[in-house]
């Protein structure tokens, strides 16, 4: 068992660092752990956001845990050597296709939500978001018209196989939780949406038990205000479930504690290859300052243990010593207490 | 002066009349108003949802009053015969550019957002949302990729003048209000996004006593949960601003309440060339039965009567009315109270 762990920018090391903590302590019999250089870090290192080294390094293991990318200095470089490069680069590379991110009030936390206590506690939701193609992916470019003005242009599409793989995710995640899967598109403006909710119809036939209706994006960003409760999991494309997605998780007030999977194609003796990490980004203004909540990124690790290494039960037990630290009362700078990146660390590994 | 009133679809000629109601009473010298048939309706009537004969009417008024287009049974038809392509249409046929959005909790209506009161009330944004071009726009279609599987896709894109004329009208908005303008776009990700911000920047030389910033559109769509009363102007793309826009409408909480403003590059003597409309929807479910709130719609002919027919003091009258009939407490069912759409008109007439 070989996983990754990418650090990348910011805060990412920091944070890292501590769920690497948390996975030692569990001294998983014959987990190998190899460290890949990522994002601006990489750049300055390499040359490159995602060096053929990271790229080898993740072709060859069973998860990657990821800390984060961004770094404000690299702004003024070709699109190609940002630092969001790595993260879309190995989605890419890894086929990754299915991003899980699970957004659900932790108990106790209603005051960190800008929403009213009874409509924030009221959610939890799994958001399911294709990761591997829409506009991310298309042709692309800067041209000049026949008379001479500056165009930026993307391709939007989505190709049926691209569709139905994801929303399978989406009926399976269904089945598994309430049973209700919202299909979010732009169908009356876009024929890419047009495709989606045709295959997602057509692959709706298969799961009887699933009970599926559709949204159209901009009212789904109303009723994630208005009433977030009334949704389970929402499949939807790359573009839309950025937006939604984090949307989401800003609903539930604590985004130092939300994690999410990147789950690919590849199946291995163990589980799923995926990507792990926490929503939040890099932070640059507290990087370095031990002030950063791993709570997130140690949420992540057991998300990877979970579904790509088939150990559940260590899972469970991260996961269960982190409720108990925030149910203890331990709260990072995020959830306005005063606890240090490494003190959390300390906390959660002293309840594993 | 002349306006042309295009009720729709569902509850769009209920709270249309209600404003024609209290656009009579005003008895503006000269102003005259012919009505045209959109939507789902007209489809019905002509078999098309922009008929000719209103496309001739909509190119020789001054001003028109929107009500509302969707109709679920012409969910099965082509995509051009469909209700939503009426109010395309006019956007394109009469180059309304730029809609204007206002977001502001109105006095005492704390109690309908979904945001904590503190969080709400401090809300007092407007979005200017670029209207003519993007993804809306660009070629699309569906077609077979060489191994036969359907695919849908969508041209995304902006040109440089398009992006210029919408920066100015936010620039001008931020000079009219605090002064700062946050430009939202996927940079990070998309070509398009990356003229739009250069373009903007551009731009920005012109305004140097407004404050310019950038944010990506998933931060921003987390920004506007987290506290939306950082905002002042917002200025972004077609697809960006119809999710943004909506979502920030229901962070105030009572959307029966708001109206916007979509004008175009013509001037009359009296003003711009506008098309005017509530925020809200058709609304199926409730239309015919005497229960939307029509406040929205008279909202919507105030920023007509400022806007396009040079009217300021008129549209003050209506607005002050309005405000008066909210602070008696007159409301709707969408505020939880029991007047009907005509005793809403009656309402207001009487405070006028
Ligand atoms: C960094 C960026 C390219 C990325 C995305 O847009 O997918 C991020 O926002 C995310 O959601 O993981
Ligand atoms: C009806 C639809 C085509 C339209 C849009 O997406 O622009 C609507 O959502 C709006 O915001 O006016």
């Amino acid at each position: 068992m070989k996983i990754a762990v990418f650090a990348g920018d910011g805060i990412g090391p920091e944070v890292t660092a501590q769920a690497v903590r948390v996975l030692n302590a569990l001294a998983i019999d014959g987990l190998e752990m190899v460290e890949g250089d990522v994002g601006g870090a990489a750049y300055y290192k390499h040359g490159h956001p995602l060096p053929e080294a990271t790229l080898e390094i993740a072709r060859n293991v069973d998860g990657i845990l990821f800390g984060a990318v961004g770094d404000f200095s690299c702004d003024h470089l070709e699109r190609a050597l940002r630092p969001e490069q790595a993260i879309l680069g190995l989605r890419k590379a890894l086929s990754l296709f299915a991003n899980l991110r699970p957004a659900k009030l932790f108990a106790g936390m209603e005051g960190f939500s800008a929403l009213r206590p009874e409509v924030a506690s009221a959610i939890d939701l799994l958001i399911v978001r294709e990761l591997n193609g829409d506009v991310y992916f298309g042709e692309k470019g800067m041209r000049k018209t026949e008379d001479g003005r500056r165009q930026g242009w993307d391709m939007m599409s989505y190709a049926e196989d691209e569709v139905r793989r994801i929303a399978h995710e989406g009926f399976k995640a269904a089945q598994k939780r309430g049973g209700k899967l919202c299909s979010v598109d732009k169908a009356n403006v876009l024929e890419t949406s047009q495709l989606w909710r045709d295959v997602v119809i057509e692959v709706s036939a298969e799961y009887p038990d699933v009970e599926l209706s559709h949204m159209y994006v901009d009212n789904a960003a109303m009723q994630l205000v208005k009433s977030p409760g009334q949704f389970d999991v929402i499949v939807t494309g790359n573009l839309f479930g950025d937006i939604l997605s984090d949307q989401a998780s800003m609903c539930v007030g604590s985004i130092g504690l939300l994690a999410s999977a990147s789950l690919g194609t590849r199946q291995t003796e163990y589980g799923t290859v995926g990507l792990y990490e926490p929503i939040h980004g890099s932070a640059p203004d507290i990087a370095g300052q031990n002030k950063a909540n791993p709570m997130a990124t140690i949420l992540s690790a057991a998300m990877l243990l979970r579904h790509s290494l088939g150990l559940g039960e260590q899972a469970d037990r991260i996961e269960a010593a982190v409720a108990k630290a925030l149910a203890d009362g331990i709260r990072g700078g995020d959830l306005g207490g005063n606890a240090s990146t490494s003190e959390i660390g300390d906390a959660v590994l002293a309840r594993l």
